[in-house]
């Protein structure tokens, strides 16, 4: 068995995921890993934070790209070595670095796939109703945010973050098959997600 | 708050929502409606058991317009009384009856959708690996079904569940914005999987 175990969450952009993570992980006392990843990873291998934040999981192999072809313009590295999957093979890295030492919630990032073969995984995704989500959207954009605009926003992310989990995992993002469980956040509430996961996560991961 | 609560269990084709389901009806002493349901929604229109057995969820819009015609013949009924959306009015009609007699399980029938304005309604989705239920396909079929055909049979009745349940309620079928909360049999157990259930109703419904 795994020393550490971890608790990965996969989430529709504002369905209130992270602040489920967040729930979880003060319940249990450990530490939550979402763009920290991405500068840990970056730390690791001498690229910059900057560097890692622009190559998040919301672009796609093209904007990976092309990122990457921009960033090092003349520093001499080869195309093969600048590739979009070199840069997840980095991130995956430093994913199972950090579960093999510590216990954590890592959220997106595909930790999921990237740590399938550990005993020690409980796999979550959350969703919520889209016009509580279109409401999230608004609250934190401000006035200037429409319906119909916040709308094409949540489309567009939950694109992104498919396009980018499907093609390094060859999974399909937000099929209920490919989680443990899936919570709606809606009809449940962030602390009710928290509590069920929690009580998952004991059962299941031998904590 | 209604007198009874249900809990509507949608699922995968062979994943075992039948078998979740039936656990979770025993734990609460409730009983469980799947094809019993149509059976008396046949008694209370006058439809005969057979009409009702055929024309099931797994048919299409087209596949149900041609069981009507050819079951119903020359007795004279109009075209508009025989639509598909009749014998799915009749079928929900029974859904809410049962509803406001009993507690219950309902499985599949569209009977979240139906029951949507019912303030004590748990929504469960029930999913598997693809692997296990292929497994799980040629156990019940006996040696005559191959890998391949078993896997064209799944993919062919959930597309027809989902199908039907996205055209009579304009919903997803399977979205995990749609339930309250999916389970994977697969890798949590059918035990764990009603256990969960249960847990969550009790405190959600009132029980």
């Amino acid at each position: 068995m795994d020393k550490h175990y971890c608790i990965c969450i996969g989430r529709k952009f504002c369905s209130g995921g992270r602040n489920v993570a967040a729930m979880v992980a003060e319940k249990l006392g450990i530490k939550v890993y979402d763009r920290d990843l991405l500068k840990k990873a970056a730390q690791n291998t001498g690229f910059s934070e900057k560097f890692f934040d622009e190559a998040d999981e919301e672009k796609t192999r093209k904007g990976l790209r092309s990122l990457f072809m921009n960033h090092l313009g003349t520093n001499g590295l080869s195309n093969n070595y600048l590739s979009n999957e070199s840069i997840f093979n980095m991130q995956s890295e430093a994913i199972r670095k950090i579960h093999e030492t510590e216990d954590c919630v890592f959220i997106g990032r595909c930790a999921d796939y990237v740590l399938r073969d550990s005993d020690r995984l409980l796999n979550v995704f959350i969703a919520a109703d889209v016009d509580d989500r279109v409401a999230r959207v608004i609250r934190h954009a401000g006035e200037s945010m429409t319906q119909s605009k916040a709308l094409s926003l949540i489309e567009d992310i939950d694109r992104k973050r498919s396009s980018y989990y499907n093609y390094f995992t060859g999974r399909t993002w937000g099929d209920t098959a490919v989680y443990d469980i899936c919570l709606n956040s809606t009809t449940l509430g962030y602390d009710k997600c928290a509590d069920i996961i929690v009580s998952l996560a004991k059962e299941k991961l031998g904590i």
